[in-house]
Order: structure tokens, then sequence, then C-alpha cells
């Protein structure tokens, strides 16, 4: 077995021999892998942290323009990288080339937003300047500045190889807040990330910084991610996932003495509201966008359109539509066995509910590759039984009518916490519905006027989470410049004294 | 029994009477109180936070200048409640009226600084204009905005029994944020709590918001607290308060399905450095000035300071000048009789230390009254024995005398969160020190350099909180502009239609 097929400990491949090995499934051929990964042990897990925890000091002493360069780099060595960096992932994972590709850029430009950032000073200090003559005594000088936590554990997730995995939104953002990372690969594509974290190490190498910053440990057992969090050094949790994994991990993290930040981004259903009067044409157009956006990493994106409203008068518009968009849509392998699997349970439940019926769907006569679906309800079933405002993870929305106001208001208040939801129309149904949308914004953490939920924007702006079980931290983003803010606390100092 | 004895909850005095009820201890006299409070009913607390969510709507509705207008209001009324508050809670507490005249005024710029910040548009939006021509895809407008998190229970202390009690930080920033209050008040001044409480209900109805946006609970057992924190609808906890009571909540708040913020703010002994290099007669002036700042609030301030590191070469000067000091301080009754039985035995375990020796005390005969003291023992004593870096709640402080920079370091490595921590001593120590300092600063929230930590500014850059086990919740503050973030979190609106 390759060293390189262990684990990345303070810049050093090891292997223990002994230890279980797992191979990643290969989607596209339906097949396990050709090389198998050791599982971190206890000892590895102890040692990582301890190796991160140790280059804490040097990397919270660099400069945020030294923070900056050293993101640069590793934006720059993921794409030296190259095609046999895309070439793995798209065995490991099944995604196609070209997604992967853009997948790849976005994650530089992430890196590179948040060096950006930090070059424009942010997160800015506030200072108050002192006041001797304040009465009744006077005002010492105070500056509320940020310091890095300390160590973070980082959980990839299986849908974003690249944007949320090893040197995803959760590694960057830690690592521009001065936050050493141990890093708890997904064990679906662990070749792509042994690559990444080479190209991480490389460029802490590159700027003099200790290898030990950022710490790579494959494992494809719960043990491996319940007894890194355990750990006292660990300051934070990053975590890009399903609502079980994260709730396991929240248990765990429970027993710890000290409580620590979990920032898990979790998925939701981002239901999308089609206001009354719109012209059939466009809900046309709308249904073509809506089953293209579902579509999109067949249905495993954490903002993929799962839930659609739409005035039932509209509803067959909405069918015929979908009809015509999924027959000719080609069916894919999802991401892991494991998701097939969660998928097929999920989708056989909903096939046995007598409130569902399928109005579309496209073909395929390979078990791997489920089809996508819609499915027809009306709004009082999605009220009446939330259940069908769960998550499901893969190529199938509901498409619920609705007859009135009132309808909306319920089933707002019935919804569960979003990432986002749309609403679509024009600016006079908009006000029409100023109270719909106004009680919507409290179950949602992005808001989106005509438009897809698909593709977050990499922005100061940016809010990626919602309230729970949307994401399990409401305050927190993990896409955009604000999502450094999970890995800093303020720090004020009183009366300094002037520097030279 | 009088109504006003028993809960206010949605604007009317509710009181059961077959229920337990409880009398506040008043210190200086040493006796029960003459009124006699009823201990909140689990009914009573569903429908306290029932009509918290209930006035949510009409309080999230509120322009930031409404929430001022109110915050000033609440703020005038308890000015008008004039000198029988004073008088009252001068029997409840035993504080001495000159600093509850003081305390009270604090709470009333509190308020005040909440509503000014609101008007000057705190906390900003972050937006970013679309971009049309963007490439390879148009640049949706983004604003990232912020929501009130919902209904907030607050849990007031007893050695502030307005700054941080009933209208005190957390329901300031709570109702600056557009957050309702469910307030478990502290059982130390329940008369002091109902008179406040019925000052903000009033000012609710001043300007016509439900008055269900601020309810007060009494009770002198956990199960009020308990049963408050797993209401579903409680969104987030502010508390002030020992670890021992913090920690048991935390353990109830696991149990919720809906992980919800705890933002505890607990207590430290703030150490205070005494840096190397500094004349006798400074040493002298600031032994004096920790002495008094040790016996304002006669050692029961969060703040207090507990820990003083000397130059082990300078020790007999400051145990000359703390004798001189204590020797005329007039000896105090502690707030509660919980806290005089706790002290009480926290002072007995100390003097069997024999790592520690007493060297200057005041006198009292009274044993409601407790001496003040300070023990004299060595940094070393303090690294190998954590457990004396627990906070004593009482007039207590240790003075440690240290060698070298390496003694310094090896404190600070051993210290956990501390709320503040002062440097003493000029520019040239204070260069000399860097790397203490460096240090330093990851464990304190505030450092303070040549001042007291006693005091905490009411401003934009403050800063009151620490990692754990001073607070909770590293990221939060209780004090300044900030404390209202923790009611808040973020919400993205996307390509929003332009507004008439």
């Amino acid at each position: 077995m390759s060293q390189t097929n262990g684990q990345l400990i303070n810049g050093q491949w090891t292997v223990e021999s002994t230890v279980p090995t797992f191979r990643p499934h290969w989607p596209l051929m339906d097949k396990a892998g050709d090389t198998a990964y050791a599982c971190a042990t206890d000892a590895q897990i102890e040692q990582a942290v301890s190796c991160a925890q140790q280059s804490f000091a040097a990397l919270r002493g660099t400069s945020a323009e030294e923070r900056a360069a050293l993101l640069d780099t590793i934006a720059d060595n993921l794409l030296v990288l190259g095609e046999p960096l895309i070439a793995l992932t798209h065995r490991e994972t099944g995604l196609p080339v070209e997604r992967l590709t853009g997948e790849r850029m976005r994650t530089v430009n992430q890196l590179r937003l948040f060096a950006q950032a930090l070059r424009e000073g942010f997160p800015q200090d506030e200072v108050v300047a002192a006041d001797p003559g304040r009465q009744p005594l006077p005002l010492p000088g105070l500056r509320m500045t940020h310091l890095p936590l300390g160590p973070v554990a980082v959980f990839g997730a299986s849908n974003f190889p690249y944007a949320f995995s090893t040197a995803g939104g959760d590694t960057a953002s830690a690592l521009a807040a001065g936050c050493p990372v141990v890093h708890k690969a997904h064990p679906a594509h662990p070749g792509t990330n042994a690559m990444v974290a080479d190209a991480i190490v490389a460029a802490l190498r590159n700027h003099d910084l200790p290898a030990g910053a950022f710490n790579l440990l494959q494992g494809n057992t719960p043990e491996v991610s319940h007894h890194l969090v355990r750990q006292d050094a660990i300051k934070a949790v990053g975590f890009t996932g399903s609502l079980a994994v994260a709730e396991a991990l929240r248990k765990t993290l429970n027993q710890r003495d000290e409580p620590i930040p979990l920032y898990a981004e979790l998925g939701s259903v981002n239901p999308q509201w089609v206001l009354p009067g719109m012209p059939d044409e466009e809900v046309a157009e709308l249904t073509r966008q809506l089953c293209q956006s579902m579509l999109m990493g067949y249905g495993q994106f954490c903002t993929s359109p799962g839930v659609w409203l739409v005035p039932a008068g509209q509803i067959e518009t909405v069918f015929e539509q979908a009809r015509i968009v999924l027959d000719k849509a080609p069916a894919c392998a999802l991401l892991t066995p494991g998701i097939l699997h969660s998928y097929q349970q999920q989708t056989d439940v909903l096939a046995l509910n007598p409130q569902l019926s399928q109005v579309a769907r496209n073909h395929s006569d390979n078990p791997a590759q489920p089809y996508a679906q819609l499915l027809a309800t009306d709004v009082h079933a999605l009220i009446e039984n939330p259940r069908l405002l769960d998550e499901v993870f893969g190529p199938t929305a509901l498409i619920a009518g609705y007859r009135c106001t009132e309808d909306m208001l319920a089933l707002v208040a019935a919804l569960p916490g979003q990432l986002t939801s749309s609403v679509h129309g024009d600016a006079q149904a908009i006000a029409a519905h100023r109270e719909v949308i106004d009680a919507l914004q409290y179950k949602v953490g992005r808001l989106i006027y005509n438009q897809m939920p698909t593709g977050v924007e990499l922005s100061r702006a940016m809010h990626h989470g919602g309230p729970y079980p949307a994401s399990s931290d409401v305050r927190s983003t993990s896409v955009g410049t604000h999502a450094m803010l999970r890995f800093l606390r303020p720090l004020c100092i009183q009366n300094e004294p002037l520097s030279d």
C-alpha cells in the first residue's frame, strides 16, 4: 500500500498497515475503485490534532497579507493539478468533467475571495478613541479586534468534491481566519482528497508555514469523525452533509466539557413559489428552468428545488412542460451507493403515499441510475404531513397546487427551516403577497426573487445557511466572506499604548 | 397575596394561590423579606412563552426607530421609579444606595446605547449591486440583512439587580433586535424585578406594542428555569451567573431537537500582571487601586481582580500596602445566603492549603459579613494546582510571586478562559513582554493596559465575554452594541425588486 493512501499529518504521509481499509465506489463503472485507503487510527487522529495545535502559534502570528498569499498559492496549486485531478475525481464521483472543471474554478475563486477580503482588512476593528475629558470618568481607548479560535475540524461533503471538501469553503475560511485545519475527508473521493491535501501542504511549505496547519484524515467509519471532534484542542467544527450525521456529531460534541460551535450546513427542499397572475407561457418557461435546476447535480445540490407551489389553475401547464423536459433528460448515477440506497428508500415510501401521484419522469434501465421524477400533490397534504417537507437527496421534486393566500400562509407556517426559497412573480404579484413573503423570510437563509435556488454566489453579501434543520447554527454562513467570522472571535483591547 | 407578587404575563399580573412561594433574604438585616413571591407554574411558563411568540410578528414588524423609541421610554420609566425603587433594591440586595443609583443610570444609558445604535443603522446591511454584464453569468443583486431570532429567555443576575437583570443588557439587546423576552428573574431581588417589569410593560403599551413582548417569571427553583429553556418557541438564552447553573441549563438545552444559542456570561479571576521594572512607589499605588477594585462590590463583580502576579522581589511592597488598605476597609454583607455559603466553603478550603498564607485582611465580628482577604502564594502553586485559578465569588484574591518570563508563560498556558486580564507596566516593560502578552490575548475577552478590570464601558468596541469557562460562547458579548448581534441572524435577499 502506498503511503499516500494513508493520512497526511504534519506534512508526512503515514499509513498503519494493520488498520481497516476502504475502496471508494466508482459510480459510472458501478464498481469498487482500484485503490484501497487506510482509515485513520485514534493515535493518528490525536497526532493530527496535536500537530494542528502546535502550528497554531505560527499561523496566528501571520499577517493578513501572509494568509492571503497562502490562499492564493493553494488556489494556484489546485490549477496546477490540471487534468489528472479532474480525471480522478470524475472516476470517483461520476460527475461530468465540465462540471468538475467549473467546480474547481469556483473553489479557486473562493480561496481568492478570502484572500481579497483579508487584503481589504476584513473583518475591520471597531475603534473608539480615548476621551480623557469625559465626565464623570475618563473614557479609555477601546479597540475590538478578532482572534482565530484555534484548530478546526472540517468535514468534507460528497456532492461537491472540491468546493465543499478538502480545499473548500470551510478550509479556506478557517485558514483565512488563522485557524489550523484537521480535515476528515469524505470517503466517496479519497484520491481527490489526497491530491488536494498535497497541494495545500505544498503551499504551506512554500510560505514557510508549518505543514501541521493542514492535516488530512481518511476513513469510512463514524469512529474517525467522533474521535476527532472529541479532542479538547479542536475549537470549532465545519460540516457539510446530512442531518442524521450532523445530529450524531452534535451528541458527541455535547459530551465535551468545553462547548464549541458546530457549523453544519445541511439541506432543505427550497420551496419555489409561483405567484398567481403569471401568464401560462411564463409558467411553462419557469417550469423548464425549475426542471433544469433540479436536474443540475441530479438533485444532489443542497439548494435543489424540491417543492414547487403553483396556483391550482395552472398546475396542468407545469405538468405538461415538466413531462417534455424530463422525458428527454438522461438518467445519471448518484454519488455514492449510500445515497442511492437512501434515495431508493425515500422514493419507495413516497410511491406508496396515496396523496402523491407521479406526473413526469425520465427513463432508465440501469438500477444504479435512478429516474428523475416529479410528484403531484396538494398544499394541504404538505401541511398535514410535514414529513413530505423532508429533503429528498436526489432527483425528485413535489409540485403542490394552492388556491388562496391562506393556503400559502398555512404552508409557510408549517415549513421547517430552509436554506433558500424563491418567489416567482411580477411586481404586482409580489406586492399582493407581501404578508406571505414577510413570513417566508423567517423560514429561510436566502430569499430569492425570480431566480433559481441553485448557484450560490461567492460574495460578501451571501448567506448560505438557514434556520434549523437547514443548518445547525442559524447565525453562520458557509459561503461568502462572512464564513470567516465562524472561526474568529472578538477581543477588546483597552487603553492600548500607542505603537511606535 | 397581592397579584404583583406573581408572574407578569401578557401585561397581566397573575398568581396561582396554591403554588410554593419564597421570600428574598434581606442581607443588611440578615432576615427574610416581608413579602412572599409565587413560583411560576409550568402552565404559566408555557403561557408566557406562547404570549411572547404571539407578540413576535408585531415586534419584528417595527422599524428601528420604533424600537429605539421603546428603549428610550423604558429608560425614562426606570428613572420615574425614583427613590422607591432604589430603597427596595437596597433592602433586597444590601448594596449601597449610591452604587444602586449609579447602576440604574448605567442601565438607563445601556438602553439608550442600543436606541442610538438602532438610529445609526446598526447592524448595517451588506449590499452588492447587480452586474448584468458579468461573464460568464450575470451577477444578481444581493443584500445581506438581519432578522431577529424569536423569543429569548433572559436570566437575571444577583450581583447587578439592574444592569444584568430585568431591564439589563440581555433584555435591552433582545428588544433592540426585535426579539420578545421571557425573563426568569433572579430570586434575590423579586420586588425589584416586579417594579422594573411593570416599567417595561408600560413602555410597550405606550408604544402600542403587545404587552406579551416582555413577560416576567419569578421562582427560586431550578425547575422554572429548565422548563423555560425547554420550550420550542424559545430561540436563544441570555444568562449571567455561575458556571454550575449555566452547565445545568446547557444539559437541558442539549436535549432539545433544535439547537439554540446559550449566551452565558460567567466569571473568572481576571489576572493582574505587574510587570518587572515598576518603581516601588508605583507598585504601592497600584496595590491600593487593586484593593479598591477588589473591594468594589465586595469581590462580587465578574471582573473582580482575583489573582495578582507580582515580581517576587516586590511582593513585600504589595503585602505592606494591601495590609494598610484592607485594615481600614469595612466588612460587608454578601448578596445572598447562597453566595455567603459558597464563599465560606471555598475560603475554608483555601485556608487549609499549605501553599497559601493570609497576608492581609479586614475585620468583622458579624458572620453574615465575611472579612476580605489577600492570600500569598507562588506562581508555581497556581500552575500545579489549577483549581486555585477557579473564581472565588467574594472578597478574596491571591497574590503570586514570579521570577522570570518563563514563569509568566507557563502560567498563561495554564490559565482557563478569562473575561479580562490587565497588564501593568511602562512601554519598555510591555515591549519586553510581548510574547507573554500575545499568548495572554488568547485566554481573555478583554486585554487591559494599566487600568483596573472592574468598570465595563458601554461602547461599540466593548467585548464582555471570553473563552470558556468565562463564557459559554466565546464569539458573543453581553455588553456593548454588538450584544444585539446575539439575537439577530443574517438573511440574504437575492435579486430583490427595486422598491418604489
